[in-house]
């Protein structure tokens, strides 16, 4: 699906908020780990079991609640080929519980090699008479840095198969500016990238004026948020930095256009870690993450006309 | 193991090259495809499988002429879970073997994200009282754009289990310099990355004088090449774009320090795919891929005193 089909979910769902899922083994309610454990041993299939299971009691109640689902490749890579596998389980799931599936993968090649990642996560694979799919997902998320060379083949794959990605231009975390703040001519170098993605995807623009390329900028820098949402009017953010890492709705707001579209805000620990803080060892880890979910819907609708 | 093992394994081969483990349908010698579609059908198990061949025979051979082999985790990916296990098990033969072993994944991110990628492919999973290896690599591959929190939990595993990681600085592709040449203050983006890397790798400086963070420099830009060996000293190359992408030994020869180390350069599809040339489809795979090595090999020592 496209970023028209995503916008039209928030719409559905009156709510422009994606929820990262991210489990790590102390992340998942004791009485699930125990289950799969006792089932399969101290090993890495046990795990990765343990976590589909915590995913899909995610699923099955945020697919009410919030249009997106964003899980992160690294923490099922952490548990080897098993977690892989669960990964690929938990895209499939959160696709068929209608959610729109963006592949937190970060990845970036060139050539034959980024076609490869296109055709894996968001195309097909070929094998004799057969097409497959590999990872089931809406959207990746893509590191820039090797030029259009990088993105290209990604785009290729949006236009024939009506998916996006989302390219990371300003990111959330501390050092970001380290490279993405580096001043080159009149611009820094984050939104140096941010006019080469919009101009790559220049012709894919959809019915709300968005194109295939979405960009990743942090909310945790408001300021640039509103500078970036002005300079880059077709592209569509992905918003990481809310909650855990110290944003807040106010800040994420700069991310919308007038419209009060163009911008998806994610949070992660605060909705599956939810149950942690009620007490109940985790016995109503789908309750707390729907309760923190729409938590987040109010605080995000409040700031913003959706 | 550490720069200083790579190095030490250059010097017992002689031989500064590493090949790219990149297979594709077409790669795999018709025989081996044919066996195993006839006993898994048109599967991706039935290619991860052909692939999985397909590098042990390799590896075979080639663990006599090279130091090190360089598997490219998109080719893998392509094929969903059942390819990525086939990555894994890549990965553990080559190391088998006695090679050194470079996982090609240019993974990129933040905090625990980041901490988990590194444990996944540096150093140990956790479960309960066990720990395990979840991608059996001495390396990886990082793209640095998200700055030094995203390289710093990958130095801390490489410390801590005797790793090393190479972070792209100026890649082979023709649209590298979009970004990594943009000029900030009076330096380009990739003289800074680099710079950045040594600076944050100098005390893991070893018996050769390179640091645990290596950096991607390609072949098919020679002047600045040399220009980046001169500006970081301690910086072990790893060198793309050699062969298929242009780039000759006398090119990458500007990658050596005066002693003749501190570079590895890359070879893929003239290695691997050797057996299209010599007609006997793909029977001879292993004998021309190790004579395609050999040639390769005299051309690097030609150039350079190692």
């Amino acid at each position: 699906m496209s970023i028209d089909n995503l916008i039209e979910k928030i719409r559905e769902k009156q709510n422009p908020s994606v929820i990262g899922l991210d489990p790590r083994p102390d992340y998942i309610p004791p009485y699930i780990l125990r289950k799969h454990i006792e089932h399969k041993g101290e090993t890495l299939q046990a795990l990765a079991d343990a976590y589909f299971e915590f995913n899909c009691g995610l699923i099955d109640v945020l697919s009410e609640i919030v249009p997106a689902v964003k899980p992160q490749s690294a923490f099922f890579e952490y548990l080897g080929p098993p977690g892989v596998e669960a990964y690929a389980k938990t895209l499939s799931y959160a696709k068929d519980s209608g959610l729109y599936v963006i592949a937190d993968v970060k990845r970036n090649d060139i050539g034959s090699t980024a076609e490869a990642y296109s055709e894996a996560y968001l195309g097909n694979v070929k094998i004799g008479s057969i097409e497959k799919r590999a990872f089931d997902s809406d959207s990746i998320t893509v590191n820039a840095y090797l030029g259009s060379d990088g993105i290209r083949p990604f785009l290729e794959v949006c236009k024939r198969d009506d998916r996006s990605i989302f390219v990371l231009v300003k990111t959330s975390n501390k050092s970001a500016g380290e490279i993405q703040d580096l001043t080159a001519g009149k611009e820094k170098v984050s939104i140096l990238v941010g006019k080469l993605i919009e101009e790559l995807a220049a012709d894919t623009t959809g019915a709300y004026g968005y194109t295939r390329i979405g960009a990743v900028v942090g909310a945790t820098y408001p300021e640039e948020l509103r500078e970036m949402r002005k300079k880059l009017k077709k592209t569509f953010f992905l918003v990481p930095g809310y909650g855990a890492q110290g944003g807040t709705a106010k800040d994420a707001a700069g991310a919308f256009d007038d419209r009060g579209i163009g911008a998806i805000i994610n949070s992660s620990r605060a909705v599956i870690c939810a149950w942690m803080k009620t007490g109940r060892n985790g016995e109503d880890f789908r309750e707390a993450a729907a309760d923190e979910a729409l938590k987040m819907k109010d605080e995000m609708t409040r700031h913003l006309s959706v």
